[in-house]
Parts: C-alpha cells; structure tokens; sequence
C-alpha cells in the first residue's frame, strides 16, 4: 500500500483500535469541477450476488466532501491531492481503513479518454491493497447509476454549470454527447446560457442585437453601471461556475415576456435535447420500432427550476416527440451514492458495464 | 519625472551625452494580445500646423517589440511594467531621453472603458515631463489611423485572433461594436472561427452534427488520434492565439468544398459585418441618403488570408450591398505608426477627436 510522499494523508489508520470482524465497506467518488463527495457504505457478504432493490436507500456509513478534482481544470497532481484527502476522509470518519475496503468507484469529471481513466486506476491501485475492487469512470456516469439505483441502463443529463448527455445500453455498450465545456460548444449549459445572455447585452448595447431586459437585471445584480464594464468583469475570474450563476436572473427575464432571455432558453432547450437524442440514436435505446422505453436521468440546476419558464420539462417535451418511450427520472439519492451502488453492482454480479477495473 | 522601482527602466537617460538642438521625437505605441510595438519618430516645429499627405510615411527612427500590454489577460501590473519597458526601449533605441519627447499616443488593447483610460493616463502621466501630450486609445483606434494616415474618420474592422469594429466622425463622435472578447460573442474572430471549428468535430464525433473534413485535417495537424483527445488539448492551454491559429486549416478546408468548413466563414462574415454596420448606422457614416463615402480600414489576419475563400473580401461585399459608399483600405504602416501619426495630428492641429490628452 502507498504510504502518501508526506505520510499524513493514511496517518489516521495507524492509531485506529483494530477491531476483530471489523465491517467491509464500499467508497464512492463523485468528482466534480466545484465539489467532489466521497460517500462510504457497508457491504456485507450476505448480500453477495443479491443487488439493491430499486427503491431502497443504501445506509451511508460517512459522508466526505472536497473542491475540485477535474484534472482539466487544477492540474493532475492537485486533483488526486484531493481525490486521496476525500478517500481518506470518509474512511476515518467511518471509523475504517483500506483494508476494510472491498471496492472503489471512482466517478470524476474529466475523464474523458481511455487513457485518463487508466491512469487513475493505475494510480489507485497503488492506494489500495490488491484485493480491492476498482473501476474508474466519467461522473456522468454516477448521476446515471444515482437515478436507477446502480443500474447502468439507459441515459443521464446533466446540466449544471457544464453538460453532458451519456447513455448505457443492457449488453453494455455506452456513448456520450457534449461535456466537452464551453470552447467546444457545450452551449445548453448554466455557463451557456449566461455567456449568451451576457453576449446578448454587449449586442444591444453596440447596436448588433434587440434591446433586453438582460441588461437592466444583470448589470443590476453585478453592481456594474455599463456594458462596457461587463468585459472587465467576465475576464477578471475565468470561473465557468461564476458565469453560471447568472441563470437564474435569464429565466426570470423569459418569465418576464423578455423575447431575448426566451430565445436563449429555447436554444438552451435545444442543445440539450440534441445531446440526448444523439446518445438515444446511436445506441438504439428506444428500440427498433422506436418506442421502447428507457430512463432518461436529469440531474443539474438547469433542470431543476421548477419555475414557470422549467427548461427540464421544455427538454423532456422535446425528447418525448421523437421518443414516446422516454422515462425521466429525478435522482432521490446523490451521485457518490449512485458511485458506490454502481461498486456494489459490479461486486455481486458478474457486470457487463464498461470501466476499468481489477 | 518618475523613478522606476528598480531603477533600471529609464537608467539609460543618465549615459546619454547631452546634445544640444537634440531632436524632438513622438512615440507612438500599439499594445496587443499577443505583441505590443512601439515606435518613435521626429517631430520639428516646421511641421507645426500642417498635417502629413495622406500618402507620406513618415521617417521612424526606432522601433521596439515586446509581449502582450492588455491588463485584462496579464494584470495591470505586468502590463504596465511590458509598456513602460517598450517605450523606454524605442528611445534608448532613438538616441532620444524622455526630455525629447513631445507627443505619446498609448494605443493599448484592453482599454474599453473611460476609467480604463484615466487610469493608463495618470500613470503615463507620472513618467513623462509635464510639457508631454499625452493621448490613450483603444488598440483599434491606432489601426484605424494607420489606414487613414493620422485621421480619424470612418470605420476600422480588426479581425486577428479576437475583432472589433471602431468608427469616427469627422464631428468627433466615435463608435465601437464587438471587441469583448470569445465569452462575450466574438465570433466572427480568428478565436470564434477556430473554436467553432473545433466544436463542429465533437459534434460531428458524438452525432449531434455532420461529419466534416475538419476532424482529419485539425486532428492531423494536432497530431491526436481521437476527437476525445481535443478536450485535452483545448484545456491545456487555454491561450486564444493557440486556438486561432486553426484559421487556416478552416479556410482550406472550405476551399475543398467542407460544407461545415464553409458555413463556419459564411457565419463568420455575417458577424464580422454585422460589427461594421452597426458602426456605420449609429454614426451615419453614409451620410442621410445612407449612400455617402467613407473609408474602412481592414486589418488582421482573418481579413487577409488572400485565398480563394477571401474572407475580407466577403465581408466588403456584404457591407457594399447595405452602404454602397464603403471605400475599403489596407493599411501600408503599422498601427504603431498609425498611432504615432494621431499624436502628430493631435499636436498640429486643434483636434477633435475623443481621448484623454493633457
């Protein structure tokens, strides 16, 4: 097993009492580019090859949260500072230690290649005793598992302040749409959406675009009395979350009859149901006749309104046009939890998901 | 007159033999992204009150390059330090002290905003004698002048790696449009076209578009075997130049007949003339009848690929059709000496035109 470069990160496990019988446990990850949740639960090996039924609530032994770990946006060597702090964090809080470990599901945002989830594993299985089960995947994927219960069929949406669409078929084969951040075009996403609100005002202001309501409400909120100050306020923090928290005032302004905050939305709508309808096709989750059902898992603060202007209903309407068959689903657990049953799944029966794993 | 912190800058001055009836000289600055120019040319009171001939270029006695000045992507202060260097650097270069100096126009990108030239001004302010005019500008106003020889009157389209439309009248009113960077909509810029570029093959890859040329020849070019891979590649770094610089392989590929290659620049000229007309109206710069003459100054890279796919040429013929009256220019001096020329211009003649001067 590591022992971490400046020892304090295992530390804890040399003055736990050891406890004869002690109970196995599972870690899920859910990475993500503002938190990442580690969630331990216990695994007993009475439940070998049974798995969880669909509406139980696996009891969480210890909940651990932490900042950043995509790799894209801190770096390597901070993203796995924080990915082993927040492993480390549950078990102590659990009152574990890697021995106790039967499995880790590792779902980070950034994984986005063969390689990076290789490399992770390669890096967890220095962590972790031999006998430990590890899979590493993308963190779409423990929003999916977060909303059918560790199962990895059908599709999940995620639209918070980036987006992505991945999709799992029964034998196993997976795609994705989107989750590729804003330079290359994830424009249904938070930060999407109010970069083009925020573009919207600089057009009206230099006379490209209509007036807007945009203006008023979002140089209000920003304390800014121009749109020229709007160029020194976007580029002084390169945050995409920061830029994302403008949503909000573009949905009140749609609400408001604002013909360019709707169209925005529309748009949003849109891109978003491109992303789904791209998964569904390329994996045939509808069926041959085109009206099989499947679950459709959202998940994000775009669709999560629940206002007058609910763009999560907006994509559902759209998606159910050309796929009768559609399902939505919203997760009652969160996505560590929906990492860990995914570990749990891929323990007890003998899984066909796709992940690396030992 | 200021002391450097460390001393260093201006200790040149104190070497220089002192000579009698030493030539008085104007420095004229263009401060970019990616570079920043800044050239020092003679003055002599014989020229007072005249202006130079439309078709004179002016004798430049030094020229000094350094980075990137705009305080917007470096910080105000390593900005600052970048132009305070280059301006010391074209004098020593000169033979000149800053007692020569009669005119400093400061042409610097990142200047959007009245306090953004306050700011600039009373720094600039603190380096020269007092006698010193002193004028600061938006980069594109140094372009515009380059085109027009020290005038300012009509409408200058920059389009490099980001664009911005600037426009005067002869009555001193001014006019920007664009010019607020990718997350504030420029897309018709070499950054806008690129990334959209980009965009197009993760659609393309994920089923959300058509399949294009565009992924062989980007993807060769990066030498990445997947479009996977990009996502990596586009966070990396996250320098707008780096992204533009795929221009090229754009505009080759729409000459090859690419449909998505080619709807990328036909997008890219509406914007870019979308800029210019909006400019053009809010100044009447084609007088009542809309059919009046003026000039406008094309400049930077996107305008000057002279391919078959000409983009600089599209844009004029989309901006004829609106205001017949467009005269376009390509400028035979550089911006910096576009800007030297405006302080000339400023000096000799009771001017007009907007900018904080002494």
């Amino acid at each position: 097993m590591k022992r971490y470069r400046n020892g304090e990160i295992w530390d804890f496990e040399q003055e736990m009492p050891v406890r004869i019988g002690s109970k196995n446990v599972i870690l899920g990850l859910d990475g993500g580019t503002t938190t990442t949740v580690c969630i331990c639960i216990p695994f007993s090996s009475d439940h070998q090859n049974t798995t969880l039924p669909a509406d139980d609530r696996p009891p969480v032994l210890a909940r651990a949260v932490a900042g950043c770990s995509n790799h894209n946006s801190v770096g390597e060597t901070a993203a796995r500072e924080t990915l082993e702090r927040v492993m480390a964090d549950a078990l102590f809080k659990s009152g574990s230690t890697r021995s106790s470990v039967r499995a880790v599901c590792l779902a980070v945002s950034g994984v986005d290649h063969p390689n990076d989830q290789q490399r992770l594993f390669n890096w967890l299985r220095d962590i972790f005793p031999h006998y430990v089960r590890l899979f590493v995947q993308n963190d779409a994927v423990a929003a999916l598992a977060s909303g059918t219960m560790g199962k990895l069929h059908g599709c999940v949406l995620i639209a918070g302040t980036g987006t992505i669409a991945y999709g799992f078929t029964e034998d196993g084969r997976e795609a994705r749409a989107a989750g590729a951040g804003p330079v290359l075009g994830d424009w249904g996403s938070g930060y999407g959406i109010a970069a083009r609100a925020l573009t919207a005002i600089v057009k009206a202001h230099d006379g490209r675009g209509s007036l807007t309501m945009l203006t008023s409400s979002i140089l209000g909120l920003l304390d800014l009395s121009s749109p020229d100050e709007l160029i020194g306020w976007t580029y002084a923090d390169p945050s995409w979350a920061r830029i994302a928290a403008l949503v909000p005032v573009v949905v009140s302004c749609a609400e408001a009859g604002d013909l360019v905050a709707n169209q925005i939305l529309v748009d949003s709508v849109q891109e978003l149901a491109s992303s789904v309808k791209a998964v569904v096709q390329r994996l045939s989750l509808c069926g041959e006749d085109g009206k099989g059902c499947f679950p459709l898992v959202m998940v994000g603060g775009v669709l999560e309104t629940n206002r007058d202007w609910d763009i999560g209903e907006e994509v559902m309407k759209c998606i159910s046009k050309d796929y009768p068959g559609v399902r939505s689903i919203r997760p009652k657990v969160e996505p560590a939890v929906g990492a860990a049953l995914l570990a749990w799944n891929f323990l007890t029966k003998d899984s066909y998901a796709e992940g690396y794993r030992n």
